[in-house]
């Protein structure tokens, strides 16, 4: 057959680096195998930009790092990139997808082993695989998957700083674009055929104005911009499996003492939240950090939404920058610094980066864009 | 707070008919409540339009059809148009949010009672719930909700025609832009603009032409179209909720005689489907009846899909018109069908519409479009 194949979702490299962590670190959960079933980990660990819907896709992991992938028949060009020495299993429309898992397991030597879940593998479908593998002893993952995505190689890193390069092209676009009178919607329009145009892969945008901005994620809507708003554009772009994501707050003319007061509140949060950032250091201080600046300021109860989320292959995964985690950061961590404030009814400001934990503080991914997008702010 | 409410995400009153049905079924399934953790059962079920994410969003109803919605704290707003008689769990982001699922089914009186799970909530989320529930017995819903979900009532019926009425205006605007040499990918951003421009909410689309054509669900990717192409322009559109799901395929310039009567093939086997549904026929003889035409015409290796799916809230949900199935049509079951030919490496072709089963036979929900969009296929 010579369908063209498409550019790789993500880099072989990558893939291989993710199962060679997950085989190795098997031993030391007691197991001999795992099911990814979530997209994002059908990704990472097999390469495959599938995921599961009412037709199952899954991909299976044995200690030798061999891979095992379950498919509809009518896809499986789309799983044509396993990695080397991968077993494809095919399911056809009236056969059942849980027997074609079985027997994956069977060619990979697990189906009478310990077997590591995906932790967001649906409860029918766990009904099913017990029932398909019957010596098979599942468990739920208790975070070996987690373990490999939490802390990002140097390649990985390099994809994530790819992605927020695409990221942050919405921003001059918005700059050329923005002016009272047109609507939310119809300014995203524009920026994101622009954006696609330019070839980047968008993962979701958020533009809201005035006091639509005050509920953090209310979608885009029809509001028209008025003189004195504050803007705040977010956006996720998504770039070789990586995602990208950075907000920044925009002025239309006018702008309240009030506004402009509390959007300096916010840059010294996530500055100084930025500054706080070093190994060791455990996540909920990092909150803190960011949140102190903006309590001293009268504002802590517009901060309504954690400092920030791990990113890699999801927009949000571990670590989580909120209060109560203990998490200790380390070395190769990537995550979001986006402080917020939200006056209900009024205004809101939001700023986000990505950065990175080093062996001594952090770097930010997203450092070529300048924070202040608006005059006024600066 | 006068935050602008938008547009429900879909009709209250369906909303309402969902949950007295659901509650007058829980004797039946010997239970008292239901966790909604899907993205289609929560909109169904409870009218919000949220997801779980790493921040849990659920709903849980009640035998007296009262429903307890479980939400982030800063996104509080967009659960604003719960049912009259609702609870409203809001949780702060260093809060459990099991807690307060467990304080949601409190409020419903259904912390010690027999609840029924989504059968999509994940693995990871179930344990979490039986820690924090511990006197509930929770079990997998073995088929509440797609009972409701699987016969639709007038109202639905009319939203998912008023659903297909936004998916069909992709076709004008194909058939003014295809030709030789422009690119899927240019195509398909083209025409998406112009929808977005006219308020059709695109939920998926895909644009495949000559060889492409022959891997069903192929992405839209860089190729150009050639003369002698078909084209298979497949589009799904949402309003209210609801959910359109059409196929056509276009032709340029010049095929050949064997695409031409592959193309009629098609057609003919998705006129017998058609003829075939009627309350009690089983779903695998309606897929038989559009097989046989495509094997009696010596195609029948290539027709390598089941036949159709259900529709409605979920672009593919039950029933499955596919071989095996031996589920009986109802009236007011809403289905596909669409029979395809792909010839690896050479061309595909689908014809697809959606049908409501009524008492004495099918209503076509998508008849205004004509079947052949290109002369040549005529």
């Amino acid at each position: 057959m010579t369908v063209a194949t498409a550019r790789p979702a993500i880099s072989a490299d990558l893939v291989r680096q993710h199962i060679d962590r997950a085989a190795s670190l098997l031993p030391t959960y007691a197991a001999q195998g795992v099911l990814f079933f979530r997209k994002s980990n059908i990704l990472g660990f097999t390469g495959v930009p599938l995921e599961p819907s009412d037709r199952l896709v899954c991909g299976l992991l044995n200690a030798d790092g061999r891979i095992a992938f379950v498919v509809p028949a009518f896809e499986v060009e789309m799983a044509g990139n396993l990695p080397t020495g991968s077993e494809l299993v095919a399911w056809e429309e009236n056969d059942d997808p849980y027997a074609a898992t079985a027997e994956a397991a069977r060619l990979l030597g697990i189906d009478r082993a310990a077997i590591l879940l995906d932790g967001q593998t649906w409860l029918s479908a766990h009904a099913r695989l017990q029932t398909a593998l019957p010596m098979a002893r599942l468990t739920t993952d208790p975070g070996l998957i987690d373990t490999i995505r939490v802390t990002k190689s140097d390649e990985e890193i390099a994809a994530i700083r790819a992605a927020c390069e695409d990221t942050a092209k919405i921003f001059p676009l918005v700059s050329q674009r923005l002016r009272a009178g047109i609507t939310e919607a119809d300014l995203a329009r524009e920026v994101m055929e622009s954006l696609a145009k330019a070839g980047v892969s968008g993962f979701g945008h958020l533009i809201q104005g005035g006091e639509s901005a005050s509920v953090p994620h209310q979608p885009t809507g029809q509001r028209r911009f008025l003189n004195g708003d504050g803007v705040i554009v977010d956006f996720v772009a998504q770039r070789d499996g990586y995602l990208g994501d950075m907000t920044r707050t925009f002025a239309v003319d006018g702008i309240s003492e009030e506004l402009r007061q509390a959007y300096s509140v916010v840059r010294e949060a996530q500055r100084a939240a930025i500054r706080t950032v070093r190994p060791g250091i455990a996540c909920q201080e990092v909150d803190r950090a960011a949140r102190e600046v903006i309590e001293r300021a009268g504002l802590g109860d517009y901060f309504s939404h954690r400092l920030g989320h791990g990113i890699g292959l999801d927009v949000h995964e571990p670590p989580y920058l909120v209060a109560g985690n203990p998490t200790l950061l380390e070395p190769g961590m990537c995550t979001t610094i986006e402080p917020g404030v939200y006056v209900p009814g009024r205004f809101g400001i939001r700023i986000e980066d990505v950065i990175v934990v080093t062996h001594d503080g952090c770097e930010v991914l997203s450092k070529a864009t300048p924070t202040d997008v608006s005059e006024a702010f600066e």
